[in-house]
Protein backbone atom coordinates (compact mmCIF):
# COMPACT_ATOMS: atom_id res chain seq x y z
CA UNK A 1 0.00 0.00 0.00
CA UNK A 2 1.29 3.80 -0.44
CA UNK A 3 1.83 5.55 2.59
CA UNK A 4 -1.33 7.68 2.30
CA UNK A 5 -3.43 4.29 2.76
CA UNK A 6 -1.00 3.60 5.64
CA UNK A 7 -1.44 6.61 7.52
CA UNK A 8 -5.67 5.75 6.81
CA UNK A 9 -5.24 2.32 8.46
CA UNK A 10 -3.22 3.22 11.11
CA UNK A 11 -4.71 6.50 12.13
CA UNK A 12 -1.66 8.14 11.85
CA UNK A 13 -0.66 11.08 9.97
CA UNK A 14 1.76 11.17 7.08
CA UNK A 15 3.73 13.99 8.37
CA UNK A 16 4.23 11.46 11.59
CA UNK A 17 5.06 8.72 9.72
CA UNK A 18 7.76 10.46 7.43
CA UNK A 19 9.21 11.58 10.86
CA UNK A 20 9.28 7.99 12.07
CA UNK A 21 10.88 6.67 8.81
CA UNK A 22 13.34 9.12 9.28
CA UNK A 23 14.45 8.02 12.89
CA UNK A 24 14.51 5.01 12.13
CA UNK A 25 11.51 3.57 14.35
CA UNK A 26 9.75 2.11 11.17
CA UNK A 27 11.59 -0.01 8.53
CA UNK A 28 11.48 1.86 4.83
CA UNK A 29 9.06 0.63 2.46
CA UNK A 30 9.86 -1.21 -1.03
CA UNK A 31 10.54 0.80 -3.52
CA UNK A 32 7.95 0.62 -6.05
CA UNK A 33 8.90 3.42 -8.60
CA UNK A 34 12.01 5.66 -8.24
CA UNK A 35 10.06 7.72 -6.07
CA UNK A 36 7.26 5.94 -4.67
CA UNK A 37 7.31 3.13 -1.39
CA UNK A 38 5.04 0.27 -0.75
CA UNK A 39 4.04 -0.83 2.79
CA UNK A 40 3.01 -3.89 3.93
CA UNK A 41 0.75 -5.85 6.92
CA UNK A 42 4.58 -5.30 8.50
CA UNK A 43 4.69 -1.77 8.34
CA UNK A 44 0.97 -1.52 9.68
CA UNK A 45 1.47 -3.64 12.64
CA UNK A 46 4.95 -1.87 13.46
CA UNK A 47 3.32 1.61 13.18
CA UNK A 48 0.32 0.31 15.16
CA UNK A 49 2.95 -0.51 18.41
CA UNK A 50 4.50 2.75 17.78
CA UNK A 51 1.46 4.52 18.17
CA UNK A 52 0.40 2.81 21.30
CA UNK A 53 3.39 3.14 23.10
CA UNK A 54 3.76 7.22 21.99
CA UNK A 55 0.52 8.18 22.47
CA UNK A 56 -0.91 5.96 25.14
CA UNK A 57 1.47 4.90 27.25
CA UNK A 58 3.64 8.48 26.92
CA UNK A 59 6.74 6.60 26.18
CA UNK A 60 9.44 8.86 24.51
CA UNK A 61 10.22 8.41 21.34
CA UNK A 62 14.34 7.64 22.14
CA UNK A 63 12.91 4.87 24.45
CA UNK A 64 9.91 3.58 21.73
CA UNK A 65 13.67 2.74 19.85
CA UNK A 66 15.37 1.33 22.51
CA UNK A 67 12.34 -1.36 22.90
CA UNK A 68 11.86 -1.71 19.33
CA UNK A 69 15.48 -2.83 18.63
CA UNK A 70 15.46 -5.26 21.50
CA UNK A 71 11.96 -6.65 20.05
CA UNK A 72 13.66 -7.00 17.06
CA UNK A 73 17.07 -8.33 18.73
CA UNK A 74 16.10 -12.57 18.34
CA UNK A 75 19.45 -13.14 20.36
CA UNK A 76 18.59 -11.14 23.35
CA UNK A 77 17.28 -13.11 26.25
CA UNK A 78 13.62 -12.47 27.00
CA UNK A 79 14.78 -11.37 30.74
CA UNK A 80 17.03 -8.01 29.07
CA UNK A 81 13.68 -7.24 26.78
CA UNK A 82 11.90 -7.14 29.39
CA UNK A 83 14.18 -4.89 30.82
CA UNK A 84 14.33 -2.54 28.26
CA UNK A 85 10.68 -2.63 28.52
CA UNK A 86 10.79 -1.69 32.34
CA UNK A 87 13.41 1.14 31.55
CA UNK A 88 10.99 3.15 29.43
CA UNK A 89 8.25 3.01 31.51
CA UNK A 90 10.09 4.66 34.93
CA UNK A 91 10.25 8.10 34.16
CA UNK A 92 13.56 9.85 34.78
CA UNK A 93 13.59 11.18 38.67
CA UNK A 94 15.98 13.82 39.39
CA UNK A 95 14.72 13.10 42.92
CA UNK A 96 17.81 12.97 45.04
CA UNK A 97 17.83 12.36 48.78
CA UNK A 98 18.91 15.37 50.87
CA UNK A 99 17.38 17.37 53.85
CA UNK A 100 17.87 16.50 57.62
CA UNK A 101 15.24 14.27 57.60
CA UNK A 102 14.47 13.44 54.18
CA UNK A 103 17.83 11.63 54.92
CA UNK A 104 16.04 9.77 58.05
CA UNK A 105 13.36 8.24 55.97
CA UNK A 106 15.66 7.18 52.91
CA UNK A 107 17.27 5.27 55.06
CA UNK A 108 14.17 3.72 57.00
CA UNK A 109 12.60 3.10 53.53
CA UNK A 110 15.22 1.04 52.32
CA UNK A 111 15.79 -1.46 54.94
CA UNK A 112 11.73 -1.38 54.96
CA UNK A 113 12.16 -2.19 50.77
CA UNK A 114 14.79 -4.87 51.75
CA UNK A 115 12.50 -6.48 53.97
CA UNK A 116 10.07 -6.56 51.84
CA UNK A 117 11.67 -7.94 49.09
CA UNK A 118 13.74 -10.71 51.25
CA UNK A 119 10.16 -11.93 52.83
CA UNK A 120 8.40 -12.01 49.06
CA UNK A 121 11.50 -13.76 47.68
CA UNK A 122 12.33 -11.63 45.18
CA UNK A 123 15.04 -11.31 43.63
CA UNK A 124 15.60 -7.87 41.52
CA UNK A 125 18.92 -6.24 40.45
CA UNK A 126 20.23 -3.46 43.09
CA UNK A 127 20.83 -0.63 40.25
CA UNK A 128 17.14 -1.61 38.70
CA UNK A 129 15.32 1.71 38.53
CA UNK A 130 11.80 0.63 40.16
CA UNK A 131 14.12 -0.14 43.25
CA UNK A 132 14.80 3.06 43.82
CA UNK A 133 11.04 4.47 42.80
CA UNK A 134 9.82 2.17 45.20
CA UNK A 135 12.20 3.65 48.05
CA UNK A 136 11.52 7.01 47.36
CA UNK A 137 7.93 6.39 47.41
CA UNK A 138 8.40 4.62 50.88
CA UNK A 139 10.70 7.62 52.24
CA UNK A 140 7.94 10.15 50.75
CA UNK A 141 5.13 7.95 52.90
CA UNK A 142 7.57 8.59 55.88
CA UNK A 143 8.33 12.36 54.93
CA UNK A 144 4.62 13.26 54.58
CA UNK A 145 3.60 11.43 57.93
CA UNK A 146 1.64 8.64 56.08
CA UNK A 147 3.54 6.02 57.44
CA UNK A 148 0.32 3.70 58.41
CA UNK A 149 0.97 3.37 54.05
CA UNK A 150 3.66 1.92 54.74
CA UNK A 151 1.91 -0.91 56.53
CA UNK A 152 0.59 -2.00 53.46
CA UNK A 153 3.68 -2.80 51.66
CA UNK A 154 3.23 -6.49 51.74
CA UNK A 155 -0.58 -6.45 50.88
CA UNK A 156 0.45 -4.32 48.28
CA UNK A 157 3.20 -6.44 46.86
CA UNK A 158 0.29 -9.64 47.58
CA UNK A 159 -1.80 -8.27 44.76
CA UNK A 160 0.94 -7.25 42.22
CA UNK A 161 1.98 -10.84 42.16
CA UNK A 162 -1.39 -11.93 40.77
CA UNK A 163 -0.71 -9.42 37.60
CA UNK A 164 2.84 -11.46 37.29
CA UNK A 165 0.62 -14.64 37.29
CA UNK A 166 -1.62 -13.14 34.88
CA UNK A 167 1.41 -12.06 32.68
CA UNK A 168 3.18 -15.39 32.74
CA UNK A 169 -0.87 -17.31 31.49
CA UNK A 170 -1.68 -14.77 29.00
CA UNK A 171 2.42 -15.29 27.42
CA UNK A 172 2.03 -19.08 27.78
CA UNK A 173 -1.55 -19.26 26.12
CA UNK A 174 0.57 -17.57 23.09
CA UNK A 175 1.92 -19.93 20.44
CA UNK A 176 4.71 -18.44 18.00
CA UNK A 177 8.11 -18.13 19.99
CA UNK A 178 9.05 -14.73 17.68
CA UNK A 179 5.86 -13.20 18.92
CA UNK A 180 6.66 -13.76 22.52
CA UNK A 181 8.73 -10.53 23.30
CA UNK A 182 6.53 -8.68 21.39
CA UNK A 183 3.66 -10.03 23.59
CA UNK A 184 5.42 -9.29 26.69
CA UNK A 185 6.48 -5.73 26.14
CA UNK A 186 3.05 -5.12 25.10
CA UNK A 187 2.22 -6.52 28.30
CA UNK A 188 4.67 -4.48 30.24
CA UNK A 189 4.04 -1.22 28.90
CA UNK A 190 0.47 -1.12 28.36
CA UNK A 191 -0.52 -3.56 31.40
CA UNK A 192 0.60 -0.15 33.38
CA UNK A 193 -1.94 1.61 31.67
CA UNK A 194 -4.78 -1.15 32.13
CA UNK A 195 -3.87 -1.23 35.78
CA UNK A 196 -3.77 2.52 36.77
CA UNK A 197 -7.03 2.98 34.44
CA UNK A 198 -9.06 0.16 36.39
CA UNK A 199 -7.72 1.75 39.96
CA UNK A 200 -8.82 5.23 39.18
CA UNK A 201 -11.90 3.70 37.90
CA UNK A 202 -12.23 1.47 41.09
CA UNK A 203 -11.44 4.27 43.21
CA UNK A 204 -13.96 6.39 42.06
CA UNK A 205 -16.64 4.08 42.07
CA UNK A 206 -16.13 3.32 45.75
CA UNK A 207 -16.04 6.98 46.53
CA UNK A 208 -19.36 7.27 44.14
CA UNK A 209 -21.15 4.69 46.47
CA UNK A 210 -19.75 5.75 49.98
CA UNK A 211 -20.46 9.59 49.04
CA UNK B 1 13.06 29.27 60.09
CA UNK B 2 14.22 30.87 57.28
CA UNK B 3 14.39 30.04 53.25
CA UNK B 4 18.05 28.72 53.67
CA UNK B 5 16.96 26.52 56.39
CA UNK B 6 13.63 25.62 54.66
CA UNK B 7 15.76 24.59 51.94
CA UNK B 8 18.11 22.45 53.72
CA UNK B 9 15.09 20.57 55.90
CA UNK B 10 12.84 19.81 53.09
CA UNK B 11 15.95 18.98 50.37
CA UNK B 12 14.85 21.62 47.87
CA UNK B 13 16.48 24.09 46.62
CA UNK B 14 16.09 28.16 47.16
CA UNK B 15 15.48 29.53 43.52
CA UNK B 16 12.85 26.34 43.32
CA UNK B 17 11.30 27.24 46.69
CA UNK B 18 11.57 31.21 45.35
CA UNK B 19 9.26 29.92 42.10
CA UNK B 20 6.64 27.94 43.89
CA UNK B 21 6.33 31.11 46.45
CA UNK B 22 5.55 33.30 42.88
CA UNK B 23 3.29 30.27 41.61
CA UNK B 24 1.04 30.18 44.51
CA UNK B 25 2.06 26.96 45.66
CA UNK B 26 3.68 27.80 48.91
CA UNK B 27 1.82 30.33 51.01
CA UNK B 28 3.92 33.38 51.58
CA UNK B 29 5.93 33.47 55.21
CA UNK B 30 5.43 35.52 57.86
CA UNK B 31 7.56 38.78 57.62
CA UNK B 32 10.15 39.09 60.54
CA UNK B 33 12.03 42.30 59.26
CA UNK B 34 11.11 44.08 55.97
CA UNK B 35 12.85 42.42 54.15
CA UNK B 36 12.99 38.92 55.36
CA UNK B 37 10.20 36.04 56.29
CA UNK B 38 10.19 33.21 58.37
CA UNK B 39 8.54 30.02 57.59
CA UNK B 40 7.36 27.00 59.96
CA UNK B 41 6.60 23.93 60.09
CA UNK B 42 3.58 24.39 57.80
CA UNK B 43 5.80 25.58 55.03
CA UNK B 44 8.40 22.07 55.56
CA UNK B 45 5.39 20.09 54.98
CA UNK B 46 3.27 21.67 52.44
CA UNK B 47 7.00 21.48 50.37
CA UNK B 48 7.70 18.10 50.79
CA UNK B 49 4.29 17.20 49.32
CA UNK B 50 4.70 19.37 46.53
CA UNK B 51 8.54 17.82 45.61
CA UNK B 52 6.70 14.43 45.92
CA UNK B 53 3.74 15.42 43.54
CA UNK B 54 6.31 16.78 41.18
CA UNK B 55 9.64 15.06 41.46
CA UNK B 56 8.08 11.57 42.43
CA UNK B 57 4.54 11.01 40.76
CA UNK B 58 5.54 13.96 37.90
CA UNK B 59 2.44 16.00 38.22
CA UNK B 60 3.09 18.99 36.36
CA UNK B 61 2.79 21.93 38.15
CA UNK B 62 -0.22 23.28 36.92
CA UNK B 63 -2.13 20.41 38.12
CA UNK B 64 -0.23 20.14 41.82
CA UNK B 65 -1.70 23.52 42.03
CA UNK B 66 -5.35 22.38 41.49
CA UNK B 67 -4.38 19.31 44.04
CA UNK B 68 -3.10 21.70 46.92
CA UNK B 69 -6.28 24.01 45.91
CA UNK B 70 -8.58 20.95 46.42
CA UNK B 71 -6.90 19.25 49.61
CA UNK B 72 -7.13 23.00 50.98
CA UNK B 73 -11.06 23.48 50.38
CA UNK B 74 -12.58 22.71 53.82
CA UNK B 75 -16.07 22.45 52.05
CA UNK B 76 -15.25 20.65 49.03
CA UNK B 77 -16.77 16.92 49.10
CA UNK B 78 -14.17 14.08 49.46
CA UNK B 79 -15.70 12.46 46.16
CA UNK B 80 -14.29 15.58 44.57
CA UNK B 81 -11.08 15.99 45.85
CA UNK B 82 -10.37 12.23 44.56
CA UNK B 83 -11.71 13.37 40.75
CA UNK B 84 -9.10 16.24 41.02
CA UNK B 85 -6.19 14.08 42.40
CA UNK B 86 -7.69 11.91 39.45
CA UNK B 87 -7.16 14.08 36.96
CA UNK B 88 -3.66 14.92 37.70
CA UNK B 89 -2.28 11.20 37.67
CA UNK B 90 -4.63 10.99 34.10
CA UNK B 91 -1.84 12.05 31.21
CA UNK B 92 -3.24 14.54 28.86
CA UNK B 93 -4.00 11.79 25.79
CA UNK B 94 -4.06 13.08 22.22
CA UNK B 95 -5.18 9.72 21.01
CA UNK B 96 -7.77 10.08 18.68
CA UNK B 97 -9.65 7.32 17.33
CA UNK B 98 -9.05 7.09 13.65
CA UNK B 99 -8.50 4.75 10.51
CA UNK B 100 -10.01 1.71 9.43
CA UNK B 101 -9.57 -1.04 12.14
CA UNK B 102 -8.81 1.37 15.05
CA UNK B 103 -12.54 2.52 14.70
CA UNK B 104 -13.75 -1.41 14.91
CA UNK B 105 -11.52 -2.29 17.43
CA UNK B 106 -12.46 0.75 19.84
CA UNK B 107 -16.46 0.19 19.41
CA UNK B 108 -15.69 -3.48 20.49
CA UNK B 109 -13.15 -2.06 23.59
CA UNK B 110 -16.49 0.17 24.62
CA UNK B 111 -18.72 -2.81 24.30
CA UNK B 112 -16.26 -5.00 26.69
CA UNK B 113 -15.67 -2.11 29.02
CA UNK B 114 -18.89 -1.48 29.63
CA UNK B 115 -19.45 -4.93 30.01
CA UNK B 116 -16.56 -5.27 32.48
CA UNK B 117 -17.84 -2.11 34.77
CA UNK B 118 -21.41 -4.10 34.75
CA UNK B 119 -20.21 -7.38 36.10
CA UNK B 120 -18.14 -5.64 38.39
CA UNK B 121 -20.68 -3.06 39.72
CA UNK B 122 -18.83 -0.28 39.25
CA UNK B 123 -20.54 3.47 38.81
CA UNK B 124 -18.58 5.92 37.42
CA UNK B 125 -18.69 9.21 35.07
CA UNK B 126 -19.11 8.52 31.43
CA UNK B 127 -16.56 11.37 31.29
CA UNK B 128 -14.07 10.19 33.63
CA UNK B 129 -10.31 10.58 31.82
CA UNK B 130 -9.33 6.75 32.78
CA UNK B 131 -12.23 5.40 31.56
CA UNK B 132 -11.02 6.96 28.25
CA UNK B 133 -7.82 5.34 28.67
CA UNK B 134 -9.28 2.47 29.63
CA UNK B 135 -11.27 1.93 26.76
CA UNK B 136 -8.29 2.38 24.13
CA UNK B 137 -5.83 0.21 26.04
CA UNK B 138 -8.19 -1.95 25.37
CA UNK B 139 -8.44 -1.27 21.81
CA UNK B 140 -4.81 -1.22 21.19
CA UNK B 141 -4.74 -4.96 22.54
CA UNK B 142 -7.18 -5.93 19.71
CA UNK B 143 -5.21 -3.91 17.43
CA UNK B 144 -1.81 -5.20 18.19
CA UNK B 145 -3.03 -8.52 17.71
CA UNK B 146 -2.91 -9.17 21.63
CA UNK B 147 -6.72 -9.88 22.14
CA UNK B 148 -5.85 -12.63 24.92
CA UNK B 149 -4.89 -9.90 26.94
CA UNK B 150 -8.19 -8.73 27.07
CA UNK B 151 -9.12 -12.02 27.90
CA UNK B 152 -8.12 -11.33 31.94
CA UNK B 153 -9.35 -7.90 32.03
CA UNK B 154 -12.07 -9.30 35.03
CA UNK B 155 -8.94 -10.88 37.24
CA UNK B 156 -7.02 -7.43 36.90
CA UNK B 157 -10.27 -5.83 38.36
CA UNK B 158 -10.32 -7.63 40.95
CA UNK B 159 -6.69 -7.43 41.90
CA UNK B 160 -7.25 -3.61 42.00
CA UNK B 161 -10.27 -3.86 44.08
CA UNK B 162 -7.95 -5.02 46.91
CA UNK B 163 -6.37 -2.04 46.18
CA UNK B 164 -9.37 0.20 46.64
CA UNK B 165 -9.86 -1.90 49.78
CA UNK B 166 -6.18 -1.58 51.23
CA UNK B 167 -6.87 2.31 50.38
CA UNK B 168 -10.10 2.54 52.41
CA UNK B 169 -8.54 0.82 55.24
CA UNK B 170 -5.66 3.13 55.35
CA UNK B 171 -8.03 6.32 55.41
CA UNK B 172 -10.07 4.79 58.20
CA UNK B 173 -7.03 4.48 60.39
CA UNK B 174 -6.59 8.16 60.53
CA UNK B 175 -7.62 10.26 62.98
CA UNK B 176 -8.11 14.30 62.31
CA UNK B 177 -10.61 14.78 59.27
CA UNK B 178 -8.75 17.84 58.46
CA UNK B 179 -6.24 15.41 57.03
CA UNK B 180 -8.19 12.63 55.42
CA UNK B 181 -8.27 14.60 52.37
CA UNK B 182 -4.27 15.01 52.39
CA UNK B 183 -4.07 10.97 52.89
CA UNK B 184 -6.31 10.52 50.30
CA UNK B 185 -4.85 12.59 47.68
CA UNK B 186 -1.26 11.05 48.64
CA UNK B 187 -2.46 7.66 48.59
CA UNK B 188 -4.21 8.03 45.23
CA UNK B 189 -1.09 9.69 43.34
CA UNK B 190 1.54 8.34 45.16
CA UNK B 191 -0.11 4.88 45.69
CA UNK B 192 0.49 4.44 41.52
CA UNK B 193 4.14 5.08 41.86
CA UNK B 194 3.58 2.55 44.79
CA UNK B 195 1.53 0.03 42.54
CA UNK B 196 4.10 0.64 39.08
CA UNK B 197 7.57 0.12 41.14
CA UNK B 198 6.38 -2.98 42.74
CA UNK B 199 4.72 -4.31 39.83
CA UNK B 200 8.09 -4.22 37.70
CA UNK B 201 10.46 -5.74 40.20
CA UNK B 202 7.90 -8.84 40.96
CA UNK B 203 7.96 -9.20 37.25
CA UNK B 204 11.80 -8.72 37.06
CA UNK B 205 11.78 -10.99 39.61
CA UNK B 206 9.71 -13.91 37.92
CA UNK B 207 11.57 -13.25 34.85
CA UNK B 208 15.18 -13.60 37.03
CA UNK B 209 14.21 -17.02 38.30
CA UNK B 210 13.31 -18.18 34.80
CA UNK B 211 15.80 -17.30 32.73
Amino acid sequence: MRIAELSRQSGVAVPTIKYYLREGLLPPGELSAPNQASYGERHLRRLRLIRALVELAKVPVAEVRKVLEAIDSPTMPLHDQIGVAHRAVTPRRELTATGATAGDSRERAVAEVNDLLARRGWTVHAGAPALATLVDTVAAFHSLGQDHLVAFLDSYAEAVERFTELEIEAVQSREGADQIAESVVIGTILGETLISSLRLLAQESTSAQRS
